[in-house]
């Protein structure tokens, strides 16, 4: 079994030194498993799938990076030279390759775009003006239109000739415009095809919905729920048809926001990281993170350094301050991940701040009691002490309350305050309950200091 | 703007309250945006959604529940009598429908079903008995399937007439079958209506791919990677149709999972949290996570207590332990969220562990040292003892290397054992850490006690 497992990874690395011919090389991938195909795409070094990429049919590298997350794919191509980048680039969707030149310097994306004819890089530089989570970023090119005059004959002659890109197969609409790009309507593929082949299609057409280009991920996730439609035709305010998003570009586009957010919750910043990176680059993006939260942490525990005296009476405290750190972060990360949570269902917005404290505090009642009990106890059976187990019980008690309180809220207030939710809620929610956390334990026991020595 | 946004809310309030007639209501609810209504659903108790979706026609209340997740739609319509939860669930789609039957105990469920005409419950029984993260426990059952002999134009006509599901038109392909389910081929229907009609579908039908009922999400996805179409075939061992999984079903099933991930990743386990849910509901889910996690924070904080006697000589060490943990925590963190998006990915699978583990330890190097320095500093600066720094700084170091290695590698030794990797890969991190940490620092600071003092 693991030998032959191992063999699509050894068998690219013999395809990447031998330089066999382009049919072989072909063969063999076609028959890889695709999923031992892409595991073995992703363990090569960059270097290597570059060389990967650029032995292979530029169709078979297009639809080998679609697989790739487009920040990995911008890394890999913009390193191509520019003739070997444009041949890819290609055969790639009109939406994915303005998501991947995009992600590029400018310099590199226009070096890549001046080798492509002109229709397509004029197109991809409309595309690029979008900002990608945006209608007019998610949006796709590649669609039928037809001017009203047009006759039903016509259109279905056209829609079944070679001349039309596979693409359009998975949507099944034909819009109808005036004046080369004013989009008067849409009719489905079904009803076109059962017209009275004599009609124009000015005469069997049906009002079109439609969403502008700055419409947001939100307003078309509404969108979609509302109406069980493949695609939304894209329209600018002057009327003019600009292309279409299809359902399934939103679901992957939210998709990858979700998990860029669970990325960026856990301290990946700046993009996905992925192991076949250069370390330098997941080293430096990593710590940029690390250093602003070892910060926090330092003030933090500057609220121990003021109990000194406390501790050194007490020194079994010490124990007991990594406890109450970790566990009100954890009972507050619960609480931030339901409100991260409720944000993306819709079920929560910023104004609800109020709502969802009222809601956090029953549960931190509850939870703290819980968890106060347990490490009360603890505490009390091994120093004897019932003093010092209320001391750290009530601590860890007050402090679940406080952690759900912030964990819950934060992230409202910083989508209100227009900040990023997913990156800031973690390093305030555990610097703020490390500090009250301290201080509740160091200051509740100094007050009964005689009843812990 | 505050006062407005107000509104959807009251005016849902008001309805409930007053039990207006059911036109009036569904009017109101036509005009609010979709956003508002779902937020103003959410933000109702689970008693007042209950009462909204059996005021409200019941192609609405269909409508409305498809917006929230599967378990909170069982949790509302179990308390339904099974006679209006009937009436809503006759309205769902039929992949949807088993997904919320499927979450419910199976006496509410049975209870529902009987008050479903026969044809509706058994569809229901055969779907509910798959596993939901498999092909068979996505399909839906409105599909379109002829018999080979079926003429074009009779199987045209059918279609077109008003006995077929509006469902059908989200997805264009005709299945052909014989001894009424074994399936023999595929036709698009566009093929289908530009065929003679005089010909019987058996001469024009195409090979068709298929899955069998128990391929998991991973291999849809691999599927639909390969294969650009819009919904695939579910067919039995022995070549009966049983359905079709559509790839927007595949992604909302993909999406859905990343996001349970995301949940119980920050120790949300057992389903989705709403904080319309009762409190003794919420708060017993979370405490048996942190119930978990309080007695490995107090396994963790013994190694502290074994070391009493350095803590006392050097009470500053104290301040430096909660940093410790806590860095290690967030470096960590980082390694099993790229692990965690590498299996989702298919960059990484579970023999990768090596691998992984090599490539952690070089941003560990790089990065531990980097926040050693930045704490040793901290260290030094605070006490004006350079033997201090190094302690904490060479133990902080030295962590952050175990604390990627053990992050970077648990999850995927995890998955192996077929463990889930988004429960436990934090709570064991910690632990591993935190005592690591902890021993590091303490037993560094006791070698070299003398200086410190």
């Amino acid at each position: 079994m693991e030998n032959q497992r191992r063999r699509p990874w050894d068998e690219i690395h013999a395809l990447l030194e031998g330089r066999r011919p382009v049919d072989e090389v072909e063969a063999i991938l076609d028959s890889l498993d695709p999923a031992d195909l892409l595991h073995a795409v992703f363990s090569l070094a960059p270097d290597d799938q570059r060389a990967l990429l650029a032995m292979v049919k530029p169709e078979r590298a297009a639809s080998l990076v679609e697989n790739l997350p487009d920040t990995h794919v911008a890394d890999l191509i913009e390193e191509m030279s520019a003739h070997d980048a444009a041949i890819i680039i290609e055969e790639m969707s009109s939406d994915h390759r303005a998501d991947v030149l995009g992600e590029m310097d400018a310099e590199d994306a226009e070096a890549i775009m001046a080798e492509l004819d002109d229709e397509d890089a004029s197109e991809i530089r409309d595309l690029i003006s979008y900002p990608q989570d945006q209608a007019g970023g998610l949006m796709m090119t590649e669609f039928a239109c037809y001017p009203m005059a047009t006759t039903v004959r016509d259109a279905v002659d056209h829609l079944t000739g070679d001349a039309v890109d596979y693409q359009l197969l998975t949507v099944h609409y034909v819009y109808v415009v005036v004046k080369k790009k004013k989009l008067k309507g849409v009719i489905r593929l079904r009803d076109l095809v059962f017209a009275n082949p004599d009609l124009t299609i000015g005469e069997i057409v049906k009002p079109a919905l439609s969403v502008p280009p700055d419409a947001t991920l939100d307003d078309l996730e509404d969108f979609f729920d509302e109406h069980d439609i493949a695609a939304v035709p894209v329209v600018d305010s002057r009327g003019n048809l600009l292309g279409i998003v299809r359902r399934r570009a939103l679901l992957e586009e939210l998709a990858e926001r979700a998990e860029a957010d669970h990325l960026k919750a856990a301290g990946i910043i700046g993009g996905d990281e992925l192991r076949s990176m250069p370390v330098w680059l997941r080293s430096r993006r990593r710590l940029a993170w690390l250093s602003v939260n070892i910060l926090l942490n330092i003030v933090a525990a500057s609220v121990i350094a003021a109990y000194e005296d406390t501790l050194t009476a007490v020194i079994a405290l010490a124990v007991f301050l990594p406890i109450v750190s970790d566990m009100s972060g954890c009972s507050g990360n619960q609480a931030v991940a339901v409100s991260m949570r409720e944000l993306t269902l819709g079920a929560a917005v910023p104004k609800d701040v109020f709502r969802v404290w009222r809601k956090e505090v029953a549960v931190g009642l509850i939870n703290g009691l819980a968890l106060g009990v347990m490490l009360g106890i603890a505490a009390w059976a091994w120093k004897g002490n019932l003093i010092l187990g209320l001391v750290v019980g009530s601590a860890l008690a007050i402090n679940t309350v406080v952690a759900v309180s912030v964990g819950g809220t934060v992230p409202l207030i910083l989508r209100r305050l227009k900040l990023d939710p997913a990156v800031a809620s973690g390093p305030l929610l555990t610097t703020v309950t490390d500090m009250c956390g301290f201080f509740l334990i160091l200051s509740l026991a100094s007050m009964v200091l005689p009843a812990l020595i």
